[in-house]
């Protein structure tokens, strides 16, 4: 397993309740591509979502994303961590 | 005090050591600036390193990664989070 640090543009003015409800639908189909989502963090001014996860490949992270609706603009993967 | 998740590109080839060399320098000064790092992500292929802290402004957080010789290349303050 690797974390990966996965980013969304374009998202200008997400609500608390809309940054949740998409969290909790990765949630609910992650573990069927081996993924867990960790954290979410989002800016509604620039329109940013990182997301936290683990996942066997960003490939796997992708495609809980597109499952649920919201694709990632950039992943990366983050090995090293503080 | 507000959270923020900046970004630092060009760091390619960043090591283990010194993603904590760096966050122990911010950690040594962050308090004259009344920001916490909290933690940071590195993915040394693309270069690319995020940095979540709680502090009272922007400016604050970018204070305190060029007094230590480390200017972040974008921030957002990141009000929502799951």
């Amino acid at each position: 397993m690797t974390r990966f640090m996965d980013v969304h543009h374009g998202m200008q003015g997400i609500t608390a309740d809309q940054l949740l409800e998409a969290h909790q639908a990765d949630l609910a189909v992650e573990g069927e591509e081996g993924v867990h989502f960790e954290r979410a963090w989002a800016d509604p001014e620039s329109g940013t979502v990182y997301c936290l996860s683990e996942a066997p490949s960003a490939d796997a992270v992708l495609r809980v994303h597109e499952r649920t609706g919201h694709t990632a603009d950039e992943i990366h993967s983050v090995p090293l961590e503080v």
